[in-house]
């Protein structure tokens, strides 16, 4: 018999079903026995009064596999409003071995380490699956955004000659006996396809070997990437940044139920002196620390009641050297950070577009163009003024579901620590 | 001016617009120039009689951005059945060296190597474009077949402790210290995750150490991975399969006009040793031979009219430790490849889903679980009847274009000489 999901059950009202999943929990009352079963989908309650079934069912512990076919039962009482009687089981799959930590709670009391040690178990409680399906939602939403507007997928390489981002925190590599690199960013890549396809995004992995053991660096990431051409400096680059947000926590609240912020149609933006103003915080400091990002938050809240708000013109000397300074001060850039709820949420800005700026500004530097000569050629063949962002998923995820650690929201976190499993 | 597209243009007959984009070509007869400035859409011709216009066209080379503002005007003769007259001309990004090779040509003539070493440039050709964008096309029809399905979408480690599918071709990574991998596949991940949604699917880049330098491998690839749990055995996998190759054909179709072959409601499908008797095989052979696989194509071809046909059951000892065996006879397999033209485009199959039979499966190989540890724990805590398969995106492409290179139909390809641009 086709097998049905728990969300199905009500509409087979009388009829004889088949369900399948995990037992999620059972309660052994003294006259009557229930068995929860936990689908991708939901739950149902299978009501157990035969001795014979009770019997098989005291022995088969939680997480065991089964499957059930009975007949779906009005009763009020029960979580759906159904439940399942005078149900056969088969077990597809028994498992013999103590679980380390219990799934049926309404949160896991497991300690992290202990949780990450047995992820795959602990990624099957109803929250922590969640939470993935937020990160799903939300990659399905920035997908949905820039192929409306004609953004082109890319895919592109993992593994590189150089450092992209700087000489720190990257993962060495050996690749057929010479030396390589795992990409920190398809920073590189996305500006080299721009040139293709005017607008490129990008969904995949990105590697930092990050030495700092915090709630929010992890050593390997899921990042959305976006770089579009022709455009007239970075504030064109936030009003896509702020289109995608919006079709990105649409999408969560639609296909996961969780609450998510309003995304004002257009998100109040300060450039950095006065951001830096409005935080109390000296004129010459050359980044916003935790305490100003949150003032600053409060601050768009309270006067534009946005929980979003812009960061532009970060000091060029902070930024990348491919950034594309400001061109009435070349003090300041033409970069934005775009805050969420007082937190850095998405980075992002115009880079430049012309061979000889690239030269001028990594001489500025001190760098020679040579470790990135592959990358420039490009800028010799002709580019269009450009720019993009870079959302860290996880992070978006954790921020926009209120969790204080990123390794609560990814399935299996590599970090300084940590490469199993 | 707003900026409008190239393929925008005829809609605009009589106004006056702007449009920018790359100096595809330029034809400088005696009293007439012509200006081919091609966009992310497509080319836009532009009539220059002006002498002044003229001379700075004459010094602006090929690949060159510009932005032209002019009247949109008739003429039947022009690509679009319009053009662009008494144009103003805006320089963006003036080209300042010689291109490395023509990109006006209808193909490029420049040797792989050079179109590889100039990756950034040779991508711009419609050509080489063309087949990133079949690549798009066929990742969002293999997302939107499955999303459709209820998968879920994960992104899994590509750092991993020990080695996914063998020891051989794998690259080794400095993990803070310790000694880590770069993931061949994410088989186990999308296994565990089956016991977390059921059904699952990632698009992620894989990483083979292939010391083969050959038209169709690759160190890094792209890998569209889905696995499903409650299967009655590797043919539900199959009927997915199909489905999801149908949508991904049609959305090929669909967004970039490429000819796509039909893809039957049924695949004709042959046993492994059906498969050696029609192919004109001993009956000993452990696996198909490229002869064998054309001569299977041929066969699909002339009796059934069908492109593809999947061959199922193939020995286990060809096959990796954690499939399952065909339950009538555990010498083959429940797994199976797809063929298409006579060549191998998927393979996959049902995985083995209970802990006892993982520990048998690896001890009758004469490996231990040791490696797999962190892996096999999800099995001892149920999980469901499951099976999956991989499709390499960029040996798809090629095989749907008829290209012989995987190379070129990937962006920046890794190979054993080439880890550049």
């Amino acid at each position: 018999m086709q097998r049905i999901l728990s969300t199905q059950l009500a509409r087979h009202a009388g009829e004889t079903v088949t369900v399948a999943g995990w037992v999620h929990r059972r309660r052994l009352l003294k006259s009557v026995a229930f068995l929860i079963v936990r689908d991708a989908a939901g739950l149902t309650q299978v009501v157990v009064t035969e001795p014979e079934l009770r019997a098989r069912i005291e022995e088969l512990p939680e997480e065991s596999v089964v499957e059930l076919t009975g007949t779906v039962t009005a009763n009020e009482a029960a979580p759906a409003g159904v439940e399942l009687t005078g149900a056969e089981l088969r077990v597809l799959s028994a498992v013999g071995v103590p679980l380390p930590f219990e799934l049926h709670r309404p949160a896991l009391t497991a300690s992290m380490p202990t949780q990450l040690d047995h992820a795959a178990l602990a990624l099957r409680h109803p929250v922590r699956a969640a939470a993935l399906r937020v990160a799903a939602a939300a990659s399905a939403g920035f997908r949905a955004a820039l192929e409306e507007r004609r953004f082109v997928e890319i895919h592109t390489p993992k593994i590189v000659a150089s450092a992209t981002e700087s000489g720190a925190n990257v993962f060495a590599l050996d690749y057929f006996g010479r030396p390589a690199y795992l990409a920190q960013s398809p920073q590189f890549y996305k500006q080299l396809m721009v040139g293709v396809f005017e607008r490129v995004y990008e969904v995949g992995p990105v590697f930092r070997a990050e030495p700092h053991d915090t709630a929010r660096h992890l050593a390997q990431y899921t990042s959305l990437d976006a770089e579009l051409g022709f455009i007239a400096d970075h504030r064109d680059v936030m009003a896509v940044l702020t289109d995608v947000v919006a079709v990105m926590t649409a999408t969560v609240a639609e296909r996961t139920g969780v609450a998510v912020p309003e995304v004002p149609a257009e998100i109040p933006a300060l450039h950095f002196a006065e951001a830096l103003r409005i935080a109390g915080a000296p004129a010459d400091e050359p980044d916003l620390a935790p305490a100003h990002e949150r003032a600053l938050g409060e601050w768009a809240l309270r006067e534009h009641g946005s929980e979003f708000v812009f960061v532009t013109g970060y000091p060029m000397r902070k930024r990348p050297f491919y950034t594309h300074p400001q061109p009435s001060d070349p003090a300041w850039s033409n970069s934005f950070d775009l805050l969420f709820r007082g937190l850095e949420l998405v980075t992002g800005g115009q880079r430049l577009h012309r061979y000889e700026d690239y030269r001028a500004a990594l001489a500025a530097r001190g760098e020679t163009t040579a470790a990135y000569e592959g990358y420039l050629d490009a800028f010799r063949y002709g580019m269009p003024p450009h720019g993009g962002f870079a959302i860290g998923l996880e992070r978006f995820v954790a921020r926009l579901t209120g969790v204080g650690n990123v390794r609560e929201v990814t399935a299996f976190p590599r970090d300084l620590h940590r490469v199993t499993p």
